[in-house]
């Protein structure tokens, strides 16, 4: 841990820039093509407005809440992101312990550093693990099983990366495929290459395992999965209500609102811009989680507001760990949960559910009026 | 007093920021996070457009106007703010002198540098006293006795500060807590230190009482507060209609829109953009005072366009006082008075009552046109 | 003449940037406090769309029109501005050749450097004369009867300078008093004179007679105009709907829409946003011509297209002086006219009454659609 | 070709920069007066959101597409643009290489560096020629009847040129007129010259052809020229619904949404803008290609989604030609090619028929929410 302790995610983000290498960093930072939906995820916050409640008693305010019935201390999860060993040597172990040891969810991404069933075993509380649906079917549930075996609690697939997207900061960088050892001994070499008139000489694969994933699979690939595990289902990537409402017909658990962090389709909205829609038709009827911009306390609560039931962080894991391992990664989840508790007091919500649309507002009052 | 006189209010902040220590100058000009509220406070003024009137006589411009029945010279009122010595050695006595001699309304915060009872001492017209909730209800009582005995005529109760803020220039500065003098003997120690993830090793409370102040009461209170007080309670603090309505229904005399300067909760409105809803469900039931951003005379007339009797400067206090103690502020304020009354001329108002809502605009008249 | 002819008026604008001393120049560019009016004027024409129609017979392009039944080659007049001689040291002699020369309206201010019997001595055409209403009515009367006398065909009558500016370039720069002969005699010294807290030390009076012009009189005052005079009045300063209803009811031949160059009260809407207002409630009842922010060609026919009969120039007047008096206006002149011809063409529009507002758009087509 | 391959159209640009002379360079990237048109018609496009699908089967996405009967591999096509030896010394013979082997669409200009029958005859498959509307009917048809003889399959007739416009850029640079090889012959010296008041010494025709193009004919002529020729005519430079009515009223086959790149009437809507108003009027009665902006993949999605056939790129044609001839041409379109195949999978398009307006939206969906 350095001396200087940051005291917000953004100066995280400056201390890790000086602590990862250049192409490390531009892969962890950077998104497809121009970047337009990386910043338009982030700025989408900054233009929530919020609307306090006074002389509400916040004495003993109540961060905690559960997902898929599982209590954590605040409505805030690690999402999937592949090789924390980018950030710290000691990759998704560190990660995971700081996970346990802040209460918060933690989704291992099937391109982890570490191979899954040592983190499932590294685990003191549940944590959930993320897959495809792969071109060979049975690796798809040998996925499965292997993480149902080794004691994970739920399952997410992730559907939005079936298609190579274009990372222009990795091509610049001819960034190499890392070693991904929960896939070690499936597919083939060629399996893990993508060649196209922009990338001659890399392949660039988010988790260097697009080339394992099948564009071909739909729903009923879905059902089948569903079939395979007693795990409950979580599907990542939903951007519209209309695939919203596929998700809960074909029995999913949880949503997660996601556009990968801006890094597969460049100009798609906000997350948080899409999250009411998806709210809206879900209708209760599954668990919504928004991953993509989450940098300050209020964030989370904006997000509450417009129907998530918690939110992932990302990027601000490799701050996290890169600045300080577990321990950095716990303060930097400390710092969040601060936000969120003064955040909540200070526009009197109590605790999670007093959080509804009331408190936010995006449109300037003035413009209908004058 | 200066050489150069600033002919404007930006023009005070730029010399007054070289009048202050750097510790000092960001606890005076900065707010809680990002400081987004700060920035949109203030710019909300300027995308608001007049609509001048021709040929109406403004040949004797009567700019004065009442507040709680206490005649004013213009409508504009020096909020509470701590720590005035901040700017000038003498505190606010030197503030009290400068509203006094140009007739303007006082709020003196409970955080003054100066005891309440001095500043009463030395101001030869109404002024008013600023308190909060506290945990110990008999604290609460006990401020309001002494505001009462000593010749305040009215008193403002803040709702806005019941959970720390989070002041990043504050903790970056590791800010000291500074003397109270109207909470001596109040408190414990303990009670004035709060603890967070980014502030380790700091307590970094609004005006130093945050740890005294209550997240617990409710409008209760207010009504208890009344029944202890024959002094008209003010509420600071409301940004929404619906606590507005609150206030009206608890028998408050006036409603005082404010964010607190952006300096507790970040990302909420503008108070411009919120008092349009406040003055619509208040109705004239209680007046109306508008805190935040005004810079110009022409803010002043477009917060009263939009239902306000009046408006609030804080910051402003600071950079006069800097700039030449009481006659910097009397300077500061004639510049107000002066832009205000040109600004009332030019748009054909001849007096407050004349100033309604089809002076100004902001939508474009073109939008739903063409 | 310099060597290196301008191209556009915003080059002809840097040009003279080095040629007027600054003082002046401040004084010609600058406008009211923050200086909101001036950008927003320019701007709002930057904003609005065009929608050109192709195979419309556009060889022979008729730019003329008619102000007040007399014709004009291109829909183009000079407003009324005082001291030409800032610029170039024939001062309005040099201006009225260049507007006789190219055949446009010129409105020749009071505060004019040359005589205004001078000035319309040399004018080989119509041109007009703009005036106040003076604190004293037989000075109002006095400077009519001198304009019908000496020949002027209109007289121009500025509503919106009755209440004293604060233009803080002027005020900074310590800006003098110019002489203005056509008062010469008029008033006292303490009539030139304003004092405010701001300007301590100088008067900055529009054209150095705001201390002569009357915050008092209303429309009646206008009424009696017309009866001293056979000059078609002319309102110049009309801002909303409201006013210019006003103005046609009293009377008024033409109504020039105009914020003053935002040298007056600032942040109005821009001239060319509330054209269109002005021009239905006035709905062929008076001509309407609109004064601020006209720089390109383009710019007079999106003016035509919301409901102007013709345009005012103000600030290129001095820039065209400033290259090279007559012959530097006159070609500056010639390319607002070439790029209002080729405009026009592009446009489909072969003449003034066929440019409608169907040619127009401001909002983004998509916005309603997706 | 050089050795660094560009990974995108922006770096093709900036590499291009530095191999084009810098009048050249000027000419190609620049446009009328402002350039607001270039901005708003490349930034249009940025501010248009994706609605990725999940779960669609996108294993075999098929490109192609048909524009008036011909198959190309991906529905772009190359926008008939002058004096390709401007960045290539093969000039369009190069140029017409690229598109057969990427197996793309090309519009000859009629101010091509190499004559029209040159081109045709290196072609291996159907390319169209470009005209216009001479003020000499005869040359109008000579040069279709060329055309037709020479083996192009369709016409274009370019619509918004027939009055000069303002690009200053070249008149800065008294940017020379080049050779026309397809008009050898035609016209007088003063058929070429365009003059005035701010373009003394040169003339600056768009392809040098402007002297020789008719601001007189009607669609009346676009009804002859049909009967004059056995080739489908497609109309360039439409930019509004009523417009496209008139075209297909006129039998076109297709309509080019076109600003003229910017290049000619200055303030015009992005084309994006209005292409949906030109395919709801159309509504399939003939083709629509979209000209103006595009630089990605996913911007040839957003066209399709709106209502567009094919797209046109015009300014990429000279830098791909410019970093190495057809192999560089071809290396461009490549890029576009596969960007806009990663965009089609991971939007969930498996086909051109299947993109469709749901995949687009603008209006941020928290507006009329919050």
């Amino acid at each position: 841990m350095t001396e200087e302790l940051p005291i917000n995610l953004y100066e995280y983000e400056r201390l890790a820039k000086d602590l990862i290498s250049q192409p490390e960093w531009d892969f962890v930072e950077g998104g497809a093509t121009d970047e337009i939906t990386i910043n338009r995820t982030r700025e989408a916050f900054d233009s929530i407005m919020l609307r306090p409640r006074m002389l509400v008693d916040v004495d003993r305010r109540d961060l905690t809440t559960t997902v898929l019935g599982e209590k954590i201390d605040f409505p805030v999860m690690l999402c999937p992101a592949g090789h924390h060993n980018r950030a710290h040597s000691e990759g998704e172990i560190a990660t995971v312990r700081a996970a346990n040891e802040m209460n918060v969810g933690m989704i291992l991404s099937s391109g982890s550093s570490v191979v899954m069933e040592d983190v499932a075993s590294a685990s003191t509380r549940p944590i959930w693990f993320q897959q495809y649906f792969y071109r060979d079917q049975a690796m798809t549930e040998l996925m499965a099983h292997r993480a149902e075996d080794s004691g994970y609690s739920a399952l997410c697939v992730t559907l939005d990366s079936s298609v190579q997207s274009k990372r222009e900061r990795n091509i610049r960088n001819n960034y190499p495929r890392l070693a991904t050892p929960n896939y070690d001994g499936m597919g083939s070499e060629e399996d893990f290459s993508v060649r196209s008139s922009y990338s001659p000489s890399s392949d660039d694969a988010p988790d260097n395992v697009t080339g394992l994933v099948s564009p071909k699979v739909t729903w009923e690939e879905f059902d089948w999965l569903g079939s395979k595990t007693d795990l409950p289902l979580i599907a990542k990537g939903v951007m519209t209500a209309e695939d919203a409402k596929l998700a809960v017909d074909h029995g999913v658990k949880a949503i997660i609102v996601s556009n990968h962090g801006g890094r597969n389709l460049d100009s798609t909205f906000a997350t948080i811009e899409v999250l009411p829609e998806v709210a809206e038709i879900v209708d209760g009827k599954a668990e919504i989680y928004l991953d993509g911009g989450i940098r300050r306390g209020a964030d989370i609560l904006k997000a509450i507001a417009l129907g998530a039931d918690a939110v992932l962080i990302g990027r601000p894991i490799f701050w996290g760990l890169a600045a300080g391992g577990t321990e950095g990664l716990k303060h930097l989840l400390g710092i969040l949960r601060d936000e969120f508790d003064s955040t909540m007091g200070l526009c009197g919500k109590p605790d999670i559910k007093s959080i509804d649309r009331t408190v936010v507002g995006r449109k300037s009052p003035l413009l209908d009026l004058i």
